[in-house]
C-alpha cells in the first residue's frame, strides 16, 4: 500500500545544464541524475509532445551497458565510458511503450509497443487517481454517511488488485479507506464492508459494493509518536556511545564506497531501491582486489494476504513490480535510523512527468560495532589470549511500503562475507471485525485479534534478491555438496555410519532448482578455473536463514504470478534483459514473464557467467505485540567465502587503537 | 579437546571463615561460592579422609532446591533463605558417589554408590595422567624419535574415547600429540598415525599403535598473535566508540541483572556454564514484573567428528557432560571480547580436591548498541517519521574447548525477546597427511585441504539448550500453530487458496517431539490460564535459527548416547532431577540417561510446569578460511513473546538522549 504524496522538486532548465557541467565524468553503473531525468523528458516530449499525447512516465531508469562493456571501461577508467542511456516505460495514449533513451546522443534509440499482459509500476498520480475517484463517488459517499463518520477524516490508499484468471485486464486499483478522527495512524482505523474498483484509465469506479457496516477500531492506543505518548511509558535507554567526529571510517568518492579491504559502487533505482555493483575485496597476499558480485538487489517482494474474502482476496502485492520499492524510500532519521557516525545520500527518482523527485537522507552508510567477536582464540596453557572485535560497513535504506516499514541492509565484513538483511516494522494491515474477544468469534478470521475491532491478517514476505556474482571472474558454477551418510566399511572399527561430502556441479538450470529442506546441501558459487594453491575451487557459499515456502497453491493465480518464490535457490546464465523476476510488467501479469517461466529453457550453467536468485520468505501471524506499530522482524542470509581466500583474511589484523571517553577538565 | 592447566587459586581455612562471614545471604540459584567449595571439601574429607582413601571431586555444583521452594522464597525474599545444598560426585577408589552435601547443617545427606554405566566429567588431574602416560610410554618415545623431532616440542592433549558397544568399559582417555618447534598454535601440526589410549583408573597405556609416519604440517602461518604478524597486514579498523564513564547502563545486584524491562539472575556452573534464571520482564500496562523462563543453560554440546578411520572414529565428544562447559571458562580481555561499558564477572569451579580455582573476567554484561533499529515507521502524508534505536543487554562467556572458542552469548530486548547466541571460533581439530594439493588424493580424507599436509576434519556441533519457560506461571502448555493451506469454498471468489492457522495442544511428550523441516509450524508456549484481555492466551514462541539434524545412524553408537539430538525440540514435565540432556554419567555412556530415554515414558505435558529443549545444530565442512583461526561463525535462536503482552511494549519509549563527543577545546 502506498502513500500518494511525495516532494517534488522542480528544476529548471537552467539546473539541467548546470548541473550538467558540473557533475563529474559518471560511473557507467550510477544512477540517472536529476538534470538527466529532466533530459530524458526534454527528449521524449520532443517525439511525444504532452499537448497531443496523455503521457506517463511509468518508470524512468538506467539502462545499464552490457556487463563486458562496464568490465572493459573498469579495465581502463580513464577511456570514455560507456554512453548513458536511460529505460523508458511509458504510458501513452493508454497504450504502454518501452524506450531506450540515448543522454549522449539525446535521442530515442528505441521505441517499442509493448502488446503482452501486465502494466508497470503505478504512480502516484494514477494512485491519487483512484482515491480520488472513490471520494467523489456518490454511493461511498452514501456508505460513509450511513455509518456517521466525517469525510474529512477519512484517508484512502490504493492498491493492486493482481490477476485471478480474467480474460480481459483494465489497469484497475482497488480503494481501501481508513478513519483518522483522533489518531496520526494511517492504517489502523479501517472503514469495513466495502469494496471499492476504480478503473484509472477510463477514470470511473468499476465496482462498488457496500456489505456491512463493521464497527470502527478505536483511536485510542493508535498513536506511535514520543510527543503523544501516555502513561504508563515504556523503559529508558542510554544512546549508543558518539563517534569521535569526522570518523566515518569509509571514503566516498561519488558513488564508490572502499572501506577496510571493501569496494563497491552504490546505485538507487526506482524498481527496486538500493543496487550494489562491483564489489571487490582486496587481498592482501595477492595484493590485489578481487571480484565478488557483479550486482546486487531485491528483484522482487511479493506480500499474498491470506483472507480470500470479496474485500481482501485480491490482496497479493508485488511491492517492486507493482509500485517500485525505491518508490517507497522515506528519509532516514540521523542518530535513530543510523548510528552516529553514519554519511547520509540522497536520491532521486522520475516522477510521472519525468521531473525528479529528491529523497534527502534517503540511504545511509556506517560502520557497525555489533559487540560481537571477529574471531578468537584462547590458550591457556601458552597464556595466549587473542581476540578482535568485530565490526563492519552497512548500505541501508527504508522502503515504507505505506503501511509496512522494509529496512534494508547489506552489510559487508572484512572477513569475506555479505549480510543481506531485512527488518520488518511498521503498522500491519487490519480489517475491522465486530469481535472483541476471541471467544465471540465463530468463523474463520484469516487472522489474529490484535486489539478490539481488529485483525491483523495473516500474510507472507517474499524478498527475491538478484545476485549475480562473479567469483575472481564471470565463468562461474553453481555446485551442491550434499552431506551423504555412509557406513564403515572396516571391519576393525566399531562405529557405523559417518558423514562425507560430494559435489554435484549443475550443468543446467533444472540442476539448480533448490528448496531448502531438512538437511539441504550446501550452495556454492565457484570459479572452476580458478583454484587456492591447495587446489581447492575458490568460491563462495549461501548461507541460508529465514526460508519459508509458499503455501498457495501452486495453480492459484497470484502464485503463478508469484511462481519466482517455488523454489528458494534458482540459477540462471547471465542474460542483461531478466532483471525483475516477476517480469517487467507485473501489474496485473500473468505470469506468463517470470523467473519459472525463464529456466524452462534450461539453459547451460555450467562455467558461465551465472546469476543466483534467492528468495528470504517468512509466514507473518500477527500477535498483539505487532499493535500499533511492530517491533523490528529481523531476517536475512548470508554469502561467505569459501575457500576463496588461501587463509583467514582478518588473521592478519590487529586489536584496534581503543579510545578513551575525552575527559575535558584534565 | 581440553587445555590441562587453569590456575587455582589456594584459600586457606582463614578465608573460608571470613568470607563465609561476609558474605551477604544467598540468592537460592547462586553458584557455589570459593568458600563454599572448601566446606564441601571439609564435609566430604571428614567422611572419607584422603589418607585413607583415594578421593577425587568430579564435579562440585549447586544442588538447587525444589522451584516450588525457590518461589515461594521468592515471593518473601526476607524470609529464610531454603538450605544451601551441594551436588557432588566423587571417584573414590575406583568407584563413583553421588552425594548432597548440605552446607548448612555441615554434612553429607545423601551418599549414594552408582552402579551404571558411564562416568561423570573427566578432571584436569584425569587428563594431565593421560598425558603423562603417553609422555612416559616407550613406544611412543621411538615413536617420536622414528620421526626425528625434538619431545621438548612436544604438546599433547587428552579426549574422551566414546563407547562403540563394548560390555565392559573403563575410565580411559585418547591421547592426541601436536608439534610446536616455531608456532605457538598448539593445535595446528598434529603428529600423525598415531593411536594411544591411556587407562586412567589402571595408569597404564592400554592401546598403542603407531601406524605411518605421516608429513608434519609446517609452522609457517599457524601463529595468531598480534605481536607476530608479518607481511602482508590485514586491513585496519576504528575502534568502537567508548561509552562515557560510569555508564553501564543495568544495575548488577550480587548476581541479579536489572536492565530496562528486565530482571534475571545469573550464576555459572562448572558443567554447563552460565545459567541464567528467573528472567522477568516488567509490563508498564500490568504493573508488575511477568515469569518468563525460570532457568536456562546449555545442557549437552555435541561435537562428533565425521572421520571413521582408527586414529578418529573415536573423537565423538559430549562437551559438557564429558568435559563441563564451565570448565572451559576462559578470562575475557575488555574491549576486544567485550565492548566498552562492560562489567566482568569473576567466576569459581571446584579442582579435583575441590580447592576452588578463580577465573577472573570469565563473564562480561554489556549493553549491546547494534546499529538496528527496534521500530520506525513513516508517514509521509502525515510528515511523521518515529524511530527508535535497538538496544539489548548481552551476557557472554567464552568456553574454549582446547582447541575450538565458543562464545555463548544470552541477549535480552526491551520487546521482550531473548536471543541465544552461539559464536564459533578459534582452531579446527585438524589431521596430518601426505598431501599438498587435491589433485593428489585419491582417497576419502574426511575433510577439506585447508593447509599444505593439513585436513580440516569435517564435524558437528549440537548444542542443546535447556529452557525452563515460565511464561506468567508454571502451568503452561505446548503449542504447535499448523499453516494449512486450505482451498477457497466461495464460488464467487476467483482466487483458489489462502493459509489458515490450525493450533494443536500437545498432550503428552511424543506430540512435542519436532523436526524441523520445510513448513514447520509455529511453536509456542502458553499459558492456558491467562487471556489477554482480546482473549488470546499469553505466549512465547520459539524462533528457530540453523536447525542441521544428525546424520549418523540412529543405530550408531554415538547417535544412541546422542539420541537427544534426534528431535530439534522435545518437552518434558519438570522434573528436578533431568537437568543434563545426555544424562548424568556421559563418560563413556550408553545412552541409557538421556532426553530421549526420558520422553519414552510419554509423559503428560498440557497445563503443566514444562520444560523446553531446544537443539541448535551445524554441520562444519572446513574451508580454508578457517585456518589457522576461524573468522566467527554465528548461529543462535530466539524466544519471543506473542501475544504475551497487550501491545508493542516498546511503544511507549521514547528516542534516546543523544550524545555528542565532548569538545574539550570549548
Amino acid at each position: 500500500m502506498a502513500s500518494t504524496l511525495k516532494t517534488i522538486l522542480f528544476f529548471s532548465i537552467f539546473t539541467v545544464f548546470f548541473l550538467s557541467r558540473v557533475s563529474p565524468k559518471p560511473h557507467p553503473l550510477d544512477s540517472l541524475t536529476p538534470s538527466e531525468f529532466l533530459l530524458v523528458r526534454a527528449i521524449v516530449n520532443q517525439s511525444y509532445p504532452t499537448f497531443t499525447h496523455k503521457l506517463s512516465f511509468q518508470y524512468v531508469g538506467l539502462e545499464e551497458p552490457d556487463k563486458q562493456v562496464v568490465k572493459s571501461w573498469l579495465s581502463e577508467p580513464s577511456s570514455q565510458p560507456p554512453p548513458r542511456q536511460a529505460l523508458v516505460i511509458l504510458r501513452l495514449n493508454q497504450q504502454t511503450r518501452e524506450l531506450i533513451v540515448d543522454l549522449s546522443i539525446r535521442s530515442v534509440v528505441s521505441d517499442k509497443l509493448y502488446s503482452g499482459f501486465g502494466y508497470s509500476t503505478v504512480t502516484t498520480e494514477d494512485q491519487e487517481a483512484a482515491v480520488d475517484l472513490a471520494l467523489k463517488h456518490g454511493p461511498f459517499l452514501a456508505s460513509i454517511r450511513r455509518r456517521g463518520i466525517n469525510i474529512s477524516e477519512i484517508a484512502c490508499f490504493s492498491q493492486t488488485i493482481g490477476w485471478y484468471g480474467q480474460m480481459k485486464t483494465n489497469r484497475q486499483l482497488q480503494v481501501k479507506c481508513y478513519y483518522l478522527d483522533g489518531t496520526v495512524n494511517s492504517y489502523l482505523r479501517p472503514i469495513g464492508g466495502i469494496t471499492i474498483v476504480a478503473d484509472i484509465e477510463q477514470m470511473k469506479i468499476s465496482k462498488y459494493v457496500d456489505r456491512a457496516v463493521i464497527p470502527l477500531p478505536k483511536a485510542e492506543g493508535t498513536d506511535y509518536r514520543a510527543s503523544m505518548i501516555t502513561l504508563p511509558f515504556g523503559p529508558h535507554f542510554n544512546a549508543a556511545p558518539p563517534k569521535p567526529p569526522g570518523q566515518t571510517g569509509f571514503k566516498l568518492d561519488v558513488n564508490v564506497v572502499s572501506w577496510a579491504n571493501w569496494k563497491f559502487h552504490l546505485a538507487f533505482d526506482a524498481r527496486v531501491g538500493p543496487v550494489i555493483s562491483l564489489a571487490s575485496i582486496y587481498d592482501a597476499e595477492k595484493k590485489t582486489y578481487r571480484q565478488v558480485m557483479y550486482r546486487s538487489y531485491i528483484s522482487e517482494l511479493f506480500v499474498p494476504y491470506q483472507d480470500p474474502t470479496e474485500g481482501w482476496y485480491r490482496t497479493t502485492i508485488f511491492d517492486s513490480g507493482e509500485y517500485g520499492l525505491g518508490n517507497y524510500v522515506v528519509p532516514l532519521e540521523p542518530l535513530n535510523d543510523c548510528p552516529s557516525g553514519a554519511v547520509f545520500v540522497d536520491v532521486y527518482y522520475a516522477a510521472s512527468d519525468s521531473k525528479p523527485v529528491q529523497v534527502p537522507d534517503a540511504m545511509c552508510i556506517f560502520e557497525r560495532h555489533s559487540g560481537d567477536v571477529m574471531w578468537r582464540h584462547s590458550d591457556v596453557k601458552r597464556e595466549i589470549t587473542e581476540t578482535r572485535p568485530d565490526i563492519s560497513i552497512v548500505v541501508r535504506m527504508v522502503a515504507t511500503a505505506g503501511n509496512y516499514d522494509y529496512i534494508l541492509d547489506w552489510e559487508f565484513k572484512p572477513s569475506g562475507s555479505i549480510k543481506f538483511l531485512i527488518g520488518l516494522t511498521g503498522v500491519l494491515q487490519v480489517k475491522a471485525v465486530p469481535y472483541t474477544n476471541t471467544d465471540q468469534i465463530e468463523e474463520e478470521v484469516y487472522g489474529t485479534l490484535v486489539a478490539g475491532n481488529t485483525i491483523g491478517v495473516s500474510h507472507d514476505h517474499f524478498l527475491t534478491y538478484h545476485l549475480d556474482l562473479d567469483i575472481d571472474g564471470d565463468a562461474n558454477s553453481f555446485v551442491k555438496t550434499h552431506l551423504i551418510r555412509k557406513r564403515v566399511k572396516d571391519e576393525n572399527i566399531p562405529r557405523k555410519s559417518y558423514w562425507n561430502v560430494e559435489h554435484e556441479i549443475a550443468k543446467t538450470e533444472s540442476d539448480a532448482k533448490i528448496q531448502i529442506g531438512l538437511n539441504p546441501p550446501e550452495l556454492l558459487v565457484v570459479n572452476p578455473n580458478k583454484e587456492t594453491k591447495f587446489g581447492n575451487n575458490v568460491g563462495y557459499r549461501l548461507v541460508p536463514g529465514s526460508t519459508a515456502r509458499p503455501l498457495l497453491a501452486i495453480d492459484d493465480f497470484p502464485q503463478i504470478r508469484a511462481a519466482f518464490t517455488n523454489n528458494n535457490v534458482w540459477v540462471t546464465p547471465y542474460n542483461k534483459s531478466e532483471k525483475w523476476a516477476g517480469g517487467r510488467f507485473v501489474d496485473r501479469s500473468r505470469g506468463d514473464d517470470t523467473l519459472a517461466v525463464w529456466t524452462k529453457k534450461n539453459r547451460r550453467i555450467k562455467n558461465k557467467d551465472i546469476v543466483m536468485w534467492y528468495t528470504v520468505g517468512f509466514h507473518h501471524v500477527p500477535c498483539q505485540e505487532d499493535f500499533p506499530v511492530m517491533p523490528t522482524l529481523s531476517v536475512g542470509f548470508e554469502l561467505k567465502p569459501t575457500n576463496f581466500f588461501e587463509y583467514n583474511p582478518v588473521l592478519k589484523t590487529v586489536p584496534p587503537q581503543h579510545l578513551s571517553w575525552p575527559n575535558c577538565t584534565k
